[in-house]
């Protein structure tokens, strides 16, 4: 299947198996979350792992929506951590409701996600059980990592990676795992395809990294240049401290516009433009080389080839 | 096996699987959080269950742990919700350390506490799974709930018991059956151990209730009718709104020692002190008739009998 109907599976899935009970202010969060919209990466990651495994997109649906409905778990917790007041243009749950609603819904949602893993029966359960709980785990360790970094002076470019991989790839990486678990895949394909999508969500945060700070924000829909008033250690910020050898006195710059600015100036300067995007098309490149070795091994990759180029082209 | 021992293995298992990793500011309030005492009463009773229905205390062991582990995640929450600055007589994680560390080492308690149903082999495993994640959004739902009542006028007496039963009392139910399934106790049986703790949860919770605005705060430790002070929708609150048939004036008293002292003493002169004993005793003899059935059917109950009255002959 397309991508697109990948998509519309996903999606009326998640309508027709909407969060509805009482309390009202448990579930009307949780209902509201999910259906703020996204690309749905996750469940069509999933789906698509079923698929190139020689299994249908449908016996994975509701491992699909486990994936889903985690993310969307961790996206409540974190707006709460990091104060954020609008996700996609909409007041996040703590401020439609509040925080200790907030941290209950969130706490629901990853029970449902579980619950959902549990909806399934084949003999990929429990793996995919293990490997969802060691996802979880790996998905907070992440996010503290980010809190405790912004709290730190010095980051190294291994520990920004590895907590980029932690909070963001490994999901992916499960997502699309777990569907190839459906589908009685071999470990050693499983593990081919958990290698390849924590290639493209390395990629993917790369492209976040780079159009933060030089991308168009029309067509972002964030704020120009929003990693830099934070002063927030993205790979960016990480590499020209290691290249200047030096933290960023350019940082110091009291007026914000001017200085994402000058942040923009001196990291053209450096060539870290050009950088990051060659560091996201290497991490393509990986990608694309371990489908190679895939589809050597009997897996249908053509799907793969369409979510790697779905994501990796992009201006927003 | 004595509580003594039962709770001796328990802890045993506790410290030796003590919660450590990295980034440290994840894990340490996870291991704080675990170490900080209490009676260990979900564990017991699983293990308990096992032993009832002819299994070992030890093959219940990760069940067991799964139980506190989650325990300790809904303390964590909900000490941020209530905004409880202390537990056992030391700080919150969320005062010790900080909100967002708070929410994280909680979320990962949870995601920990489904890893070691995870780590148990029997066939009882996807029963105890499903049972364990009802549990997690009904103990959810008793949250929430709770939090409703304190902005809600009337709240009545079936409201009431409802939300203490899920806020409470379901994950003992939980605890106790898991261990029944451990030992692949028949479903007939899983039920009735499921409704034994139910019946001694309830009691005990009216005990709470109690010993909160009779009982002696020496031995509590607890503030001397802290729940009145805060205007807690507590059983006799409840009770005594229905039997005057208004809202409580007995509340707008000023002074908060006074108005403990007024409200207690109107709550005697309405028996409503020896109401609630007599309704926690009819939870445990609920109990008893239950375990006299179970009895009745092959089950080893003389270790549950210990239980109930370890929780229902106490001051504190």
């Amino acid at each position: 299947m397309s991508i697109a109907h990948l998509h519309q599976l996903y999606v009326d899935h998640l309508l027709k198996h909407a969060f509805t009970g009482s309390p009202n202010n448990l579930y009307e969060p949780m209902k509201y979350i999910m259906e703020l919209g996204g690309k749905r990466i996750r469940p069509i990651l999933c789906m698509s792992g079923a698929e190139a495994c020689g299994g249908k997109a449908e016996d994975a649906i509701d491992v699909a929506h486990a994936m889903e409905v985690f993310h969307n778990f961790s996206l409540v917790h974190d707006d709460i951590m990091d104060r954020a007041d609008q996700r996609r243009g909409l007041p996040t749950v703590h401020i439609k409701w509040n925080e200790p609603t907030a941290i209950l819904a969130g706490d629901n949602l990853l029970v449902k996600a579980y619950e959902s893993i549990l909806a399934f029966q084949g003999p990929g359960k429990d793996a995919i059980l293990k490997l969802f709980s060691t996802t979880a785990t790996q998905v907070c360790e992440g996010q503290q990592d980010d809190m405790d970094f912004a709290d730190r002076n010095a980051v190294s470019e291994a520990e920004y990676l590895q907590m980029i991989q932690n909070k963001t790839a490994v999901l992916l990486g499960c997502s699309l795992a777990s569907g190839a678990l459906v589908a009685n895949a071999d470990a050693e394909i499983v593990q081919g395809l958990y290698d390849f999508a924590i290639a493209i969500g390395m990629s993917f945060q790369m492209m976040d990294d780079y159009l933060d700070a030089f991308g168009d924000s029309d067509k972002t829909g964030k704020v120009a240049g929003g990693d830099i008033k934070e002063g927030k250690k993205t790979w960016l910020y990480i590499k020209s401290c290691e290249l200047d050898n030096q933290t960023p006195v350019w940082f110091s710059e009291p007026s914000l516009d001017h200085r994402v600015k000058a942040v923009k100036a001196h990291w053209i300067r450096m060539g870290l433009d050009q950088r990051i995007l060659d560091k996201a098309k290497e991490y393509n490149q990986e990608g694309l080389r371990l489908l190679d070795v895939l589809s050597k091994k009997g897996v249908q990759t053509s799907g793969l080839v369409e979510i790697l180029d779905f994501l990796a082209v992009r201006a927003h």
